[in-house]
This record gives C-alpha cells, structure tokens and sequence, in this order.
C-alpha cells in the first residue's frame, strides 16, 4: 500500500493482530485508540515483535483517521455506531473504511455464538450509515482468529477473506491488503450486502470453538484459481 | 446404517447425488417422490451408475416415510411446509429427519444468492415445528454442491457437513451419514438453532459461485482432529 492502514479500535486482539502482520509485511501502521497513551504502547509493542524496521505509530482514533485514507475498523458492535458518529467529522472524504464488526449477541450480554439483527442487515452496512458521503465501506476479516494473527507463527493461519464492498475499488484494495497476511487467500465476496452472511460465519465458528476447543477458520473450496487472491 | 435412508424429494439433484454417494457406500435407500414412476426412474438411474450390488428403491414420499425412520428431506424450500404437513401422519414415530433445505430467496422469484427469513428462525426449525412429536430434526448438508455430488469422480468433493440437532443421538447418525461421502468431514455443529448459519452459507456459496464460476463448499479449519468426523 502506499498509504498508511490505520487500524481503528487498533489495541483490541482483532485489530493488533493484523496491524501486527501488516507491520510484518512491511506497511505503515497506525493504531488508533480512545487514549493516544494505550495506542502508543500497542504500537511500541507491535513495533517490538515485528522488527526494528516496522512503522507503527499510535494516535488518538480521529487523529489515526485525519492521518490516512484507509481505515480498519475493529471494535466490538456495542461500541461501532456510538465511535463512527463521534469520528465522523475526522474521516477523509474519498476513504476506504474496511469492517471487521460482527454483531454479536455478547454485545448485550448474550451469547457470542448468536448474532444480533441489524436492521440494516449487517453491521458493515449500518457502517455504511453511519460513515461521510463518498466513503466506500468495505466488509472484511470478521472470520480470522485474532489468537492466531497475534501468534508469532504463520503455522496456523488457515482462513480465507471474503471481501464485500459496493466499491469495486475499495474491494481491489482490500483483496490486496487481506492477501498481504501469509497464508490468507482474499475472495471477491460480491456486494456489501452480502457481509450478513459472513458476519454470521463468526457466531458459528466461536460456537465451533467453545465445543470443540479449536481456533476456527474457514475456507472456500471449488473455486478456479482466478478467484483466489494470494 | 442399520435401517434404509430414505430420501424425500429424492429426484432432485440434491437428494439424487446424496442418495448416490450412500449407494455407493453400501448403504439401503429408498427415493422417495410425489410421483412414485419418477421415484422409481431415479432409482434405477442411481442403481445403475452405483453398481449392481447397489440397494436403490423409489416410493412415492409418504411410503418412503412409512418404510423407514431415517428421512433426508432435500426439497426447495418452498415446497416443504405444505409437504410436511401433508407427510406427517406417515412420519414414524422416533424417526430422524435431516433437513437439508434453504430458504433461498429464489422460492419466490427472488435471487438464489439471497435468503429469506424464516420466522422460526431457519428452515430446520421450521421442520421442527411441523414434524410429529417425538421425531428428531437434524440440520446439515446444505453447503454440499449437488453437480458435485452426482459426479462420477470424488476428486471435486471438498466440503465438510456442519450437523446441527438438539438430539445428540440423531447428531450422531448424522455425522456417520455425512462421513459416508467420501473426502467430506463431518462437524457437530451443536443446536438445531445454529442451522440459520449453515443455511446462509449456501446462499454465499451460490453467490461465489455466480461471480467466479465454480462449485463453491466450505471448509471449516483450526478444529483439532476429533472434531472431525470422517
């Protein structure tokens, strides 16, 4: 990339952890937070496990958007709509903002293999809401183990990244990005309407987990190769 | 199996590339359809590509009900509550019945890549409402692509089945059923209630499937090893 990846909610495990394989495969990093102090202290540690070149700053949330035009949002659902508002002002107009968000029942204190109705049917198209005029949101990386991105190990990395954005641009980017965390394959998921499915794939894979014991992924099979971005 | 599997809505693909794969596997099954000439038309095309030890017999689908206690049910979805209800008095009492239906929206005219929602939750749940008492629903083999299914080759299958029941026994027989395809892994996948996931899976595949031109499936990763049944 040649623009900076701020990562929004950056010192949650989801978020570290792919600012941390992102930092790995050489971009530049910014992890944003409520509290620039928290932020820092991610980015110094993230900085710490990826090499000394890596190029991890940490800011405050709007700083960490006014800062760049690519922005990733990991935070939990019971906090996405409440930030988006407050950030609103602070997102470049022409930015991509990617969506990691599921909305799960342990939002409101229910279980975290259920999903919440999102009345506009995904949390990544109440993003879709919430977000300036000429801001292409982007579906992506809801069904990647946040345990095994912060391993220090590529070993256990078995998961492919379905991609779903109106923006046939911002999907490119993001395929590029997704691709850029070993062993990820990046898929052309179609519309971001289409993110109510693969936000639900998360609840069923944290079920997956809870009775089996497993850090779960999943794969898509039976593709041709040209579907697969590597 | 001990007991015949029988297939309702059998002349399908869907329910004819199953009841190929337990043919071939050895097992005892019976096409069950509205019409019982076209039920035995499709058996004997599966007896014939199964081999000629292969145990294929077609029925009419309340017969087939009657002659076993180990039901698929492989119908569109729009067809099933009226089938169900009209199969009730022929369901055995203690029988299994695995549903395999999604609620594509293209069961009223809308896309397949698209689903509805289903009051009670999924489809399966619908099933569990309108079975006899004392029948076991169990939701799986959605995600499994029938041209792939009715091929001649086993090297396209590459899927797992995700099991979901509130009956850990049928869970069971299920999970057996499902390792009887060759190369397909079989997962529990806990409460019927989960199906609504599985059943959305098969929409996004058939949306992959549209955009890259493939027979989409699903495999689900970083389980360990006995949660796999195969």
């Amino acid at each position: 990339m040649t623009r900076p990846i701020a990562v929004i909610g950056g010192t949650g495990s989801a978020g570290s952890g792919l600012a941390l394989r992102w930092a790995r495969a050489g971009e530049t990093v910014i992890i944003g937070s409520r509290d620039s102090a928290r932020a820092e202290q991610t980015a110094e540690a993230i900085r710490k496990r990826a090499g000394e070149n890596a190029r991890v700053s940490g800011m405050e949330n709007s700083a960490a958007c006014a800062a760049t035009d690519l922005l990733v949002l990991t935070v939990p659902f019971e906090g996405q709509a409440a930030l988006l508002k407050q950030l609103k002002p602070a997102i470049r107009p022409g930015s991509i903002l990617i969506d990691a968000t599921v909305p799960l029942a342990a939002s409101i204190g229910g279980r975290a293999s259920r999903t919440l109705g999102v009345w506009q049917g995904s949390a990544a198209q109440q993003t879709a809401e919430l977000v300036p005029k000429g801001v292409s949101v982007v579906a992506a990386f809801q069904n990647v183990s946040a345990e095994i991105l912060n391993s220090d190990t590529n070993e256990y990395i078995d998961c492919d990244v379905i991609v779903c954005s109106d923006d046939p641009n911002a999907t490119q980017i993001t395929l590029e990005l997704a691709a850029k965390i070993p062993r990820v394959r990046a898929i052309d998921g179609g519309k971001l309407e289409n993110a109510r499915i693969v936000e639900q794939i998360t609840a069923l894979l944290i079920g997956l987990n809870i009775r089996h014991k497993g850090h779960g992924g999943i794969r898509i099979t039976g593709l041709p190769d040209s579907a697969y971005k590597t």
